[in-house]
């Protein structure tokens, strides 16, 4: 295997998908430091609010020299700016700094990535993506004018694919799909492990909406909450057209959430992160809808009722990773 | 993500998946070269008498000094060894060499690894699995006697798998069973691209055997040959009860092979690597007898025959690569 600029940035590119969708409202991004050759550091972007993929991976990069120092311990990403830019004594005046996104030209949250690394002078930036975003762009530019060697587009189309979530939240509201089903497309029962419910508990805190069918609701008796992670519980939208549910379904008594029973599926538009958990009947009806399907297979085969109604759908696979045992494909309908 | 043993070993052992199967009647193996902290190569062994895979990444690692060198040329195991006896100038003792599988200690087609990395000296080897063939094994005996540090058992569990078709065709017969279907079971017609059939007829030029249902050579009426490689076309063995089939279906047309009719499947155990071409119904017959699953899976929501039938299986993943757009599957049944 060629050890070469795309195969640093898919280092990048496979640490930030294991973030993907928990970094909401910010997009997932990865960052590689290599150092004169050696391979220091390869970080992601985690969560809103702590600190980009470059800081992370600057960071562990440096802490790779003097893994004892201050740095060790801090958390905030303002603090690491500061430290990084007091303390860099030019370490990384030989680092290639991979980063599947252009790096950040605006003080959000966190000060701006590109003036970080324009003080840092690192012998040269790889980026995948290029940010479209009218706030944050202008990454390369700063760089550039600082002397830094820039090359751009490198797996840009997996560093795009990575964008795909952010920019449908971005834009418009982001439906995904979400299913779960074993090798053979048993989809009745409960098919996931216990890890891959926390991770569907992890993804419920993030979204604003959760759009279940009547029919679910009615067999399942769901509580559709976030209590493996203790998080936020999404306000939830019962696509019926039957407006009669028992009110001791235990989704009702959850506090502080909005219950939405309606036919009109114009009214999700008012979320921005919504998530459907169905199976194939609601993904036929909302297949055009929806940006991207997450699904969870288990690795068993059984008997059960299986997916047998006759929806013909080509998907591109964005990615996968493990869930425990267990796999999560991220993937996009070909149009 | 931590850059310790076990990353660097993960690199070897994804490598070396993808030529699984197809190194047959030798293991599969993956080796990465680390030299001060600098990645240098990744690579794999890839066929029978093509050169170990310590021997590709220790060519590669040396030719990342010397680009230009006769060692770009030099193809033939024996003629690298040479080579890199004679002329590493002691390029590899700052070097940290992972391998999945320990070096072997006797010269077969090729010479033995251990013994050249004992004249390389290596500063560490870093070895997942211990070598239990009685032929090959000793080599890390033969490396410390050399004074090289031997680090052993890191990603012993994952290196370990990926010797898992080796181990069964070293000990008895080894059988597989290779099935495609589409994200929702969906089995029937032609699911696989033109790149999944490249790759099933190159492991058809591998195997001994091809085991199929009688109904599937009634009903599809196969060739089962490997014309997409210009392979060895393997012997048949039809798995049926009923002995007549029109000699007009292309398989019985096939130079060179033989083509056994049978539902005695004590038969088949004269051959040493058995690929069974099937679907659910066959599994389920096979599935106690079978070393494990090459399940290829295209990224499509199908309306077609699904695997409807009462099994219940738990497996494994072994290891997952693409085929172009498509995912082979390796699986393992659990106990």
């Amino acid at each position: 295997m060629k050890i070469d600029d795309n195969f640093y940035m898919k280092l990048a590119i496979d640490e930030a998908w294991k973030y993907q969708l928990l970094t909401y409202p910010n997009p997932a991004v990865g960052c590689v430091v290599v150092k004169d050759g050696k391979l220091l550091a390869i970080e992601a972007h985690k969560e809103a609010g702590l600190p980009h993929a470059e800081v992370n991976a600057l960071k562990t990069a440096l802490l790779s020299k003097e893994p004892n120092s201050l740095l060790k311990i801090l958390e905030n990403s303002s603090d690491i700016h500061e430290y990084l830019i007091k303390n860099h004594n030019n370490f990384f005046n030989d680092c290639e700094i991979y980063t599947t996104l252009e790096p950040c030209n605006h003080e959000g949250k966190t000060p701006s990535c590109a003036k970080l690394l324009s003080i840092l002078k690192p012998q040269r930036v790889i980026i995948g993506s290029i940010d479209t975003n009218k706030v944050a762009s202008g990454g390369i530019k700063t760089l550039e004018e600082s002397n830094i060697k820039v090359t751009t587009k490198v797996l840009k189309k997996e560093c795009d694919n990575l964008l795909l979530p952010f920019k449908s939240w971005q834009n418009k509201s982001c439906i995904f799909f979400k299913m779960a089903q074993t090798l053979n497309g048993m989809i009745d029962g409960s098919v996931s492990s216990q890890r891959a419910k926390l991770y569907l508990h992890m993804l419920r805190d993030k979204i604003d909406l959760l759009l279940i069918g009547g029919n679910s609701v009615r067999v399942d008796k769901p509580t559709l909450d976030t209590r493996y992670v203790k998080g936020k519980n999404p306000d939830i939208f019962i696509y019926s057209k039957n407006k009669v549910f028992s009110q001791n379904i235990p989704l009702f008594s959850v506090p502080n959430r909005k219950v939405i029973i309606s036919d009109d599926l114009f009214k999700i538009l008012d979320y921005k992160f919504i998530m459907v958990e169905g199976v194939y009947n609601l993904l036929d009806i909302l297949k055009d809808k929806i940006d991207f399907v997450v699904l969870i297979v288990s690795p068993k085969i059984r008997d059960g009722i299986n997916a047998t109604n006759s929806l013909n759908i080509d998907f591109e696979i964005l990615h996968e990773n493990y869930l425990g045992d267990e796999k999560i494909v991220f993937l996009k309908k070909r149009d």
